[in-house]
């Protein structure tokens, strides 16, 4: 993996970088669409290669149950089985086990839970869900940790965060001493067997740097996870039903701390106006299910902000969705036409939205990076904020 | 509407004929996918054109609930709020209606309903439903018929089949006096207006052939029916339940009693088996939810009989769901991968199932026309019924 500096902000902390890995190049401050069960929910791979930088998030804790290790694996990895020839970052299933209601129990050793899907038990442990990833073949490697509710006190919190540190250990030492010994199944995808061979070979660590909302324990985090030898290091425990000037505030106190000569990634972030304050804090990475979970709901990230395509205002609109867009969706299809198909239901709603909303954020992504070169950053920003604090149709 | 006969068969009532509206010809035999809700579930409109001949049925019953005519109207009709520049069939809604349990009353005047969606009162009589399908701007309009169940003795089917023909009578009446005077509004659709402007203006009409399964019955409704100046002939009633040779011997029966001269359509046939007995019948137009509504279930229609890819043979069968197919979802994606998106119920499931099924079924029909014009219709229809007797891997 090679990391570079392209430009950096003279006024805040933004930066350009580059990522190369195995010959595919990823230009942050990137945004990566979830792909939770090995699919960008209703969009086919050459959509997503359209609508995304060339690295997507899949989930280990999803995989791991259905369709189970075993078959992706005899598939030849998660990129030939799901015929993704780009980058993929797999989460570790942390967040989700411990959102888990049938959590079992958690010690040093690791977490066991109930599937969500049968009920059947279960355990990870911090070598076992690096394990996973690297069968899977997975780009960007993330430990298991444990996060804590913002509700936590401060000696919950405490335990907590000495348990993810002693875990990135034992991570980092399995990350290390089963990379490259992962024994490979024939690659089985129809297309880009070359490309897909090779990127499912080229496998890196990230650390989790947690600690609540505390200062105390986030700089703490920042000096245990930063001083360890992983390839880049997030930032988790943020934006999970906080105050947004509480999240801000720990962001911008975190995101100093961190070194500036690896990439930065903000974990579960976030809407537009999330991404453009976290940026100006120098966060590289972000994933975030609202732009494709907004499907369901017609929801739609717009160039004039957000708008709910269930409003019966909408119900003779004939204009584009977003005035502003040349997406698919907006090209072809009408507020009035996409609001029916979300009033019933339908499919192609779900996908009509994702299509816009996955395009919104790639264009936004474009335009931040642009900014930052030509050193615009501060307008850009202000009018990203503007817009998404005039128009806010929520759901 | 230009109607012409390309070629007959020499050993069968199995024919190539071609239908030209506005401009669009439709080659058949032709399966027509459906659309019921303004939408071939899961489908863009450019994919509904690479995987259709020119024609899509849609739903007059559920587009007057959701959205409601009036918007359609608006829209500047329904090619344009779909953004379809291709011809649309529409069922008259007879069908759901006489399907729904919350039927109140039924009289000569026409049908009392309750929606599905809100149990709120609708009235359906043939003059509306032919208006609010003019309004709609459909190229073939299908009039209000009383369909009666398998079960039903000769009196009720008797007494179904006169309200049905007194109800023709009435539609072909409504049809003549509207059509050409409906206002139009302005073409809302971002693409194809000209094309659309000028097809929303092509309005047929089709009468409907009923009588149960009483030959008598049948014999005096095509006497009917086919006596007045409808466009084309549908044969309603058959495949609703009743024993594959009872709808064989009927459809056999009937469509030789039908005229040459006009298209003839089987409504809501079907599998690849019932098609190809009814082309060699005579029939040329078919529409059938079967390879849209499969997707849900996984069933595949293929070179090799029918598969159901839910099967835990298909967990580590990385081949493509058909072997000699080259439809987008056969070139990228494996059964083992399809099996999980299925049992995951992700929407790309069925989006993938539905393109391929709907690419066999278009396939199909080129395959029948082609050997009706080489003469090697009875090879097919062999090969076809065998494939799919020898594989029908159910659900």
């Amino acid at each position: 993996m090679k990391f570079s500096i392209i430009k950096e902000s003279k006024t805040s902390a933004s930066r350009v970088c580059k990522i190369d890995i195995g010959g595919i190049e990823v230009e942050t401050p990137v945004f990566m669409p979830v792909g939770t069960q090995a699919t960008v929910k209703s969009l086919d791979s050459d959509e997503v290669k359209e609508l995304s930088n060339n690295i997507i998030l899949s989930n280990t804790y999803h995989l791991y149950l259905r369709p189970g290790i075993e078959v992706i694996e005899e598939a030849g990895g998660l990129h030939s089985f799901m015929n993704w020839d780009r980058l993929i970052l797999t989460d570790s299933g942390g967040f989700q086990v411990f959102s888990l209601k049938d959590l079992v129990k958690v010690d040093d050793e690791g977490v066991q839970f109930k599937s969500h899907i049968d009920g059947s038990s279960h355990f990870f442990s911090p070598e076992k869900v690096v394990e996973l990833q690297l069968r899977m073949g997975s780009n960007i490697i993330m430990p298991l940790d444990e996060p804590v509710s913002p509700e936590a006190n401060p000696e919950q919190t405490k335990i907590a965060l000495q348990r993810t540190h002693k875990w990135a250990k034992k991570s980092l030492e399995t990350f290390k001493k089963l990379k490259g010994n992962i024994p490979r199944k024939e690659v089985k995808s129809f297309n880009n067997k070359d490309t897909i061979e090779r990127i499912r070979n080229e496998n890196y660590h990230f650390g989790i740097v947690q600690g609540g909302f505390s200062k105390e324990l986030r700089k703490e985090s920042v000096e245990f996870i930063c001083s360890l030898d992983f390839d880049g290091f997030a930032i988790g425990g943020l934006s999970v039903g906080e105050e947004k000037e509480k999240t801000y505030e720990i962001l911008n106190y975190t995101a100093s701390l961190m070194p500036k000569e690896k990439p930065r990634y903000l974990m579960g972030v976030g809407t537009p106006e999330d991404i453009i304050i976290a940026v100006e804090n120098g966060i590289d990475m972000f994933d975030c299910v609202f732009p494709t979970r907004a499907g369901r709901r017609g929801l739609f990230f717009t160039s004039i902000g957000r708008i709910n395509i269930r409003n019966k205002k909408y119900e003779k609109d004939f204009s584009k969705p977003d005035p502003n867009c040349d997406c698919y969706t907006c090209r072809n299809y009408s507020r009035a036409y996409i609001r029916h198909l979300v009033k019933a239901e339908e499919i192609l709603a779900y996908r009509l939205v994702t299509i816009h909303n996955l395009y919104f954020f790639k264009k936004l992504m474009e335009q931040i990076r642009e900014s930052i070169k030509n050193d615009s950053f501060h307008d850009l920003k202000k009018s990203i904020l503007e817009t998404f604090n005039k128009n806010k149709e929520g759901d």
